[in-house]
């Protein structure tokens, strides 16, 4: 139905942009390496028929118009910038197949009901400015002019880049879409996870994009001489620790698609002799819900704040980021499955732990999200891969996707519900 | 009974050699300090008619002949070198104090039917050259000319160092002593723990040395992203050292004189919304009884196992130093408890944690300890603290311990024998 190989070759042919000698790709927002891969895409663009423009943030848009005038577009959106010495996937797999979508619909010389817009966002990953998904916060009209005060490390904000790069910075609400111009967004990526793998599937439903809450956690005990001091009279830290760790997991695992991590921990002072008078660690805990992250987190630090004051150890915890939780439209969240479906596809949902564009939508437009499968979960690394043909069905899962939502039959209500409900069961 | 103002006064005196203006006191060995240090020794001993020698480590021996011609000797010692800031009392008010039992006996003109030595041992911090008890264990006769190559942070050997200070450091075997020239070694130190403060208690009889096991423990698990990887797929190996680091506690706790601590713990690769890879800590174990110490980390060790593998984690351990527990003499202890209930101290046993001088004399002869409260347990600090009045109990429980082990009636069988045995009841 849609042109396997020339998606796969146009992987291949913009990871030129940005290849890194050590392999892998670095193409950070506002570069040339960026803007020479965004010029490949336009031109992708034209070939599908697309008439292309680019906003006051640099989001490459091509435009198919549907049949009935003034109807909300739907869009295919992800980015093409990377993380330094990323994959080839990881974003530019969504703008690829969103333009086979669209110059397949033009070679067959399909019309659809409603418009459709591919875009390509400025920006998603964060790796240049430590802050990312500029374009799409930019078109739900979110991005602040305090945000574009973001340094990249040799000092250069947001603002000063995007000058050089010839946008003027103080028109970035021209960016700003009415939301009523879109009727839902809906997006292709890498899974980046193993999930698909350990379950010999292609692709995948996302139920919904889990947002990370970061929470640094502080214990507080009293230092000792290892030899000197009789168990009982102890105020160790890290007893309490590791049991807060443990339960942590025991508390998350109740939840299919909470995930909690601890990912740093410093023991202080670190001398093998001494008792630690402190344990510092971080706990990254995610849900599609934020009821449930709320209610995990809430049992997890109660847990943790009596067996601190069992034990007289002090605890301290702040609150280092807290995202809201995107749940996926259940209607384009029925849209995929049908489209799955119908080319034999078994039909499999799965939470995205890691963010993505769609995230910035949510109170804006419905979204949905396809994923397809990431060879040993690697992402973020020369490694990354997925196949020729995975990329060849998610493309398809994709295609039959627009074509039902460009058509007039099918109705979104603007506003996110949740489609995973399992652990209120 | 003895000068208790002296002895107070003497700490103070011994104080001013290595006095540092920040606080505390840094008398590292073969430095000037610690030569006028053991000056001053030297000049107390005399004044407490002792005949004064120095050995070919430089241990400063003060002996006071007894009755019986070629009986052997009962041996007080301790040592006057300092961590780096150190307190006046870590091993000062051993050599002091065994002065004063012998300008005590002099003054008192008191004979013994054993001789009596007092000892101020060389270098037993181990703080220059982190190779200590460098005088006990010359006097034991293990000390290698292979132990004389650590260096100091400047690269000089201890070899070297003893050159400087005017020793020959191939003659370290003259120091080495006969066993049978020598009855028992009785110490008094402080308890640089909290045990007697936590019971109000001034004096306390050590039931023997307990002996650092350090081992070292990596569990490798699989990176992964916080957010992509469901619970059920991860292979995080800080769970499986939380609940052993959990399970250490408990099991150690079952032990009354057994510690455990876990003082390093490293979690790589760190990142906040990284799955760890590894978990690298350490574990510091001891017992008096070295049984009892082997039992908890075999049962620590297999417990270990077991969960890593059911967790599919890999699990290293290796050992760093594994030293020999010293449990002291049953006889000099009831000699020690006796002198303490004479002068109406509650009889009081507590195992030392920290290495002293006497490990040295392990399977040489027989031991005894004595320790005196701590405020807050606080030592190798210039906060180390004790009060005049303790300082006065000890060195009459030493008095009288010391008056009791040169008796002819008390015999002592030169071999340790194991004083605690709660936990095999």
């Amino acid at each position: 139905m849609i042109n396997q190989e020339r998606v796969w070759n146009r992987l291949f042919e913009l990871s030129q942009f940005g290849k890194q000698e050590k392999g892998g790709v670095t193409r950070f927002s506002f570069t040339d390496e960026e803007r020479k891969a965004k010029d490949l895409i336009a031109f992708y663009m034209k070939e599908a028929d697309l008439v292309v423009t680019e906003d006051a943030v640099g989001n490459v848009i091509g435009r198919k118009e549907g049949r009935i005038e003034g109807a909300p577009a739907v869009i295919i959106g992800s980015h093409i910038d990377s993380v330094s010495q990323g994959g080839i996937f990881d974003g530019p797999l969504g703008v690829i197949a969103g333009i086979e979508v669209l110059q397949t619909l033009y070679e067959k010389e399909i019309e659809t009901d409603h418009p459709i817009e591919v875009i390509a966002f400025t920006d998603e990953e964060g790796s240049r400015f430590r802050f990312g998904m500029i374009g799409s916060r930019a078109m739900a009209g979110t991005l602040t002019n305090e945000d574009l005060q973001n340094c990249d490390k040799n000092g250069i904000t947001i603002a000063q880049a995007m000058k050089e790069a010839g946008l003027d910075p103080n028109k970035i609400l021209d960016a700003a879409r009415d939301p009523r111009t879109i009727k839902g967004y809906v997006e292709l990526h890498i899974e980046q996870g193993k999930v698909l793998e350990n379950n010999h599937l292609s692709v995948g439903v996302v139920s919904g994009i889990a947002g990370p809450l970061w929470t640094k956690w502080v214990l507080t005990g009293e230092a000792g001489h290892a030899g000197a001091t009789p168990m009982e009279i102890r105020k160790d830290p890290l007893i309490p620790a590791a049991d807060i760790i443990q339960f942590i997991e025991t508390e998350t695992k109740k939840y299919p698609n909470a995930v909690a991590t601890i990912g740093q921990l410093l023991v202080k002072p670190g001398g093998v002799n001494v008792i630690p008078s402190q344990v510092e660690f971080t706990l990254d805990l995610r849900d599609i819900n934020e009821e449930t992250r709320n209610k995990i987190e809430h049992t997890i630090v109660a847990y943790a704040r009596k067996i601190c004051s069992e034990r007289e150890i002090e605890i301290g915890i702040s609150t280092l980021q807290r995202v809201t939780p995107v749940p996926c439209s259940k209607e384009i969240h029925k849209v995929i499955e049908a489209s799955c479906k119908e080319i034999g596809l078994e039909k499999f949902e799965l939470p995205s732990g890691a963010g993505h564009d769609g995230m910035q939508f949510k109170d804006f437009c419905p979204i949905g999200m396809i994923f397809i499968q990431s060879k040993n979960g690697i992402s973020h690394n020369p490694d990354e891969w997925s196949s020729k043909e995975d990329c060849g069905k998610g493309t398809t899962v994709l295609y039959k996707t627009v074509l039902e939502l460009t058509s007039l039959r099918t109705s979104l209500i603007n506003s996110t519900s949740i489609s995973n409900t399992k652990e209120e069961n």
